[in-house]
């Protein structure tokens, strides 16, 4: 059956790239070998053990690759294929996905909750040399030839859940936007603002390099919340409240702040991941009838998600390739979670190549 | 001038029934001889001083009357033309308005929180002999002949709320539903969800009269909280997870449980006034990233609505009248306020006479 | 391998019941043993030669049945379980799919027009004993044991399409709604304007029993066009002009009244298959400035939207037998077809048992 | 009482620049001196006597300038105030205005076809020294202090119609998106294409300057129909066909070419305004059940879009100045219309200074 390279997580505080058994592709699957990937904040959650795996698991979930074996049932590719894959992969065919609710996917059933979300969390991901793709229809999306393997890798997880923020806002042109948190995510919220029309952009961050690239990727305003008081000065600059607010980190304080910054009936458009009890102050909620609408996301996937965002890159509306600030083998990939979790070197993304 | 007998709010637990002047209708304005008003929950919360609003105004906000007097520049309506006129008076040429939040009105320049409320809130309210209708054009709609007050009183304010949580909701055909409380809001929004098309729809309360009532205006189940719990309970009726919920009462239980019924990407539709601090629990909520959609909703109003509303009983599609329990002149309204407050005779809506 | 009984289309006008081999499931399908099926008006085009299929194909569309063989890939049903399948049978993994155009499915790759409609159409269809369900992960919908066959038969094209009508139509509590045509997709076209709250539905057609129909499934006013000039009386009925026109006939005089129907900003939901040149009358259409919307749907298929539809029936919302009017053994399906397309004896619709 | 000069259209073919009354405002009303207006292909239709207006009119309906008078029951004003008003002047306080539909604006009532549009159609328009407001309140928008007359005119009528192109066609990020004619409009839908997320934006026009300012505008391909056969070209660019076709024109060739290029379950956005009947093709319809979308608009207008619009420019996100290729005073606009009129010297938009 052969052997691989990947990364293991075998229990908080512990990755190590080792040996493991390859996988091949059953009925409605796929293998590809993986040629590029990146980490994500999420795995950095599972290493500290914020967010609980398996040990044994292989984690990572942003990968992109060629297709190496196609199992029955799998049509309309071939063993070559360059391909894209989501972070989120949809089977099509349960309740949800027939819905629209794709990453509350139930892999052929009804709903099930985050179940989009497989790989490097309920099956092995991406940083490894070989990945088995489930779904293999709904989740191959064949990569233009134009496009390098860093152009499209962010796509995967970072573009569609930052786009999908600026989506679930309903962002409508000549709206003002505020993006609280300039990490990935949070940059690639700022451009999804800016591509749906949005006149002014705010995104907030405590960090110079990420207000800097915040600048870089769109933002019109950049706000350093160390400096100003980000509620008065996002109510200054809008005249009043922003329409939509984008929530990008999943605290406390920056979901409240996102509330406080809308005019009434705004948006709050929530992507972060949040940690124990979440409050909603009174106050800023207008006693719950402000007709704010909270809308959260988890990251769009499947084949067409990938498709389209392939096309925002390929006909130059956006370059997400300033966010790669890092490159390392995978065989390093234990001092690139160290890096990437101690925000060391104004790194944003690594891009990691078994 | 002359004088008209109304119920002013004095302060926290004092209301009494007075000798006032009339008003007269200035330019863009009209006055309504009051035919039929009725109490509602917030006007409860004036009178315990839980919502301030300032000494020596006149409480009320759900009228039905006959125009007594047409201010310069409002056209098409006549001198004894009976109208209905929602709870809230939108000026339809405002920043909000114009975006279609008519309930967070501005008067005419910007976004307001709440600004769209203003009988018995920030200007004289419905609870007497006249009224003054502000922004008339867009506030007064003519009742259709065959309609009687009572068919309509109660559309002003609870049944454009309680619709309009299953609207911003988006209950669509074969949606299992479950309304929060079976007040007079929570029972026109288990009639709002049974007209949008919900195959099930649960209402939930404590109060056997309540339940019964829930029970006779469409809800398929009325499960009382005193005797089972309603989150397992509503999870095995709907196999899983309710599509939308309806929080209908304010609380953080409500609150907090309707968004537990929720299945994953489901909407919880509030339309609850909420005071301290809401919490929404990490677990129910799926970390942020499951999907869900948190809606607020302030009762929408404007002539058009109205006249959308009336439509409805007219075509037999609806009829309230089961709600209004019970009947008091205006000079009794200190005591049907003391009813109403204390629940007493399975009150739900007292329709109030000048 | 076995034979089966079959309704096999051989050219314009023939069709006969013959033995035919019985089909077998392979990766990711199942067969079914049909228990009840039925004809469809799309069917009669079929044989009239008026809708091109090629000879030796098994039509019909509307499959009620046991799962006789499950292939490869397909979990969570048993050999036994009772199912509906609708007459679109979506793959859920193709690009159209991913975007919520499942009728326009591309079998695992691009858009395909009228793509996801396959039974009878390009693949054997439901007039058999035994029917091959493709991509039957995403079709198989298991019926509620209190459910009946002739409960839920309709559900698979005609109340799917028909209340896709009203749901294109984004009908909203209180619109005034005219529906064209009383056959079976203009009936369950009334039946969804009422579940999605319209407060006026006013059904079209020229037949007395079908009129006298539309007012059992619901409609307020049953229109005669022999009688009256329909235009000038849904304007007078709706005091200036429908929300929303549903045309479920497909002929230009249909879609032209329709058009003259709607007040300025109205909508046009379009059920009916056309023939030839469409004219839009360039009074009726504001010369392309009235703010009109024409939406075309065809029936949405797939498991999910047969479990909703399905909850409907099982919660008592809706009751489509009294449309069955006629019921007849597949071995007599010509003499049923003849019946049908000449609609003698007020047929509406036609059970067949296997 | 005073006059001033003014375009007045007295018949077919006659327009003249002459001395007439200066308007003065009523109740609701304010009087603008108009600073800069221009001149719009719908002025042409109106001198082309295709439109019809009363003899005696003044024309015109783009207007930017100074507030002049207040009449009674505006508020937030002032004498000097500089502001852009649109084309279409909703009153806000109607049935339609009240359901969102502001171009078919019922002023006071129900819904008007076009009633939205008053300015040099049913009343005196912008072609003119000084310009009565009708409905101030809903309609004057204070333009910001750092943007020029000539940066914000086009805003008024073709900007906001052709961005409405884009919005009514519901364009998300990654879409295929085709606009037929690169006149004025079809431009500003370009604009509007981009600024809501197409990946791809195809112009067509067959006239070499109009294509170069679609490329200049954004258009990533503009395609040149006296050299390609668009429909197919279309379809090889999009892999398939446009989610989104704009018709700009008013053309049956135009519309069906549109409806050609689109995608199974593709929108056509028609911003045209037609003449005679007006052919759907059956084949490129799918026979009416291709999931095809077809949604007419008239130009937004109110203070509120213009806000949004002038938000675009003053935070740079579209400059549409290059768009005015001619300046001519008022007094010489018989000369402009017949550049204009004659398409002579590449004209696209002319500045008309009063």
């Amino acid at each position: 059956m052969g052997t691989m390279r990947a990364n293991v997580f075998h229990g908080k505080g512990e990755i190590s790239v080792e040996e493991v058994p390859r996988p091949h592709a059953g009925a409605g699957e796929a293998v590809i070998r993986v040629t590029l990937t990146t980490i994500c904040g999420t795995d950095l959650h599972i290493v500290r053990g914020e967010y609980p795996v398996k040990p044994g698991l292989i984690i990572g979930h942003e990968p992109v690759g060629i297709i190496e074996e196609i199992g029955p049932g799998v049509t309309g590719y071939q063993i070559g294929d360059r391909v894209l894959v989501g972070a989120i992969t949809p089977c099509g065919q349960c309740h949800a996905c027939l819905s629209g609710h794709q990453a509350q996917c139930g892999h052929g059933g009804g709903y099930e909750a985050l179940g989009g979300w497989r790989f490097g969390n309920t099956i092995n991901g991406a940083q490894a040399e070989y990945l088995l793709v489930p779904q293999a229809q709904a989740n191959l999306a064949k990569i233009p030839g134009e496009l390098s393997d860093e152009q499209v890798v962010l796509l995967a997880d970072i573009a569609s859940t930052g786009f999908a923020g600026a989506e679930s806002g309903a962002i409508k042109i000549g709206d003002a936007v505020v993006v609280f948190a300039q990490g990935p995510i949070g940059l690639c919220a700022t451009v999804g603002a800016k591509l749906m029309g949005a006149a002014l952009v705010i995104g907030v961050d405590g960090d110079d390099f990420r207000l800097q690239m915040a600048r870089r990727m769109g933002a019109d305003v950049a706000l350093d919340y160390r400096a100003v008081d980000v509620v008065e000065e996002v109510r200054r600059l809008t005249g009043g409240g922003a329409d939509v607010s984008i929530e990008a980190l999943g605290t406390q304080q920056t979901f409240e702040q996102a509330l406080r910054c809308l005019r009434p009936a705004g948006t709050l458009s929530s992507l972060g991941v949040y940690s124990g009890k979440l409050q909603i102050p009174y106050d800023a909620f207008a006693a719950g009838i402000g007709d704010h609408r909270i809308i959260t996301t988890l990251c769009p996937g499947g084949k067409e998600r990938m498709r389209r965002l392939m096309e925002m890159i390929r006909r130059e509306r956006v370059d997400l390739t300033p966010m790669i600030t890092h490159r390392f083998p995978l065989d390093n990939i234990v001092e690139a979670y160290q890096l990437f979790g101690e925000r060391r070197d104004n790194v944003i993304k690594i891009a990691v190549k078994p």
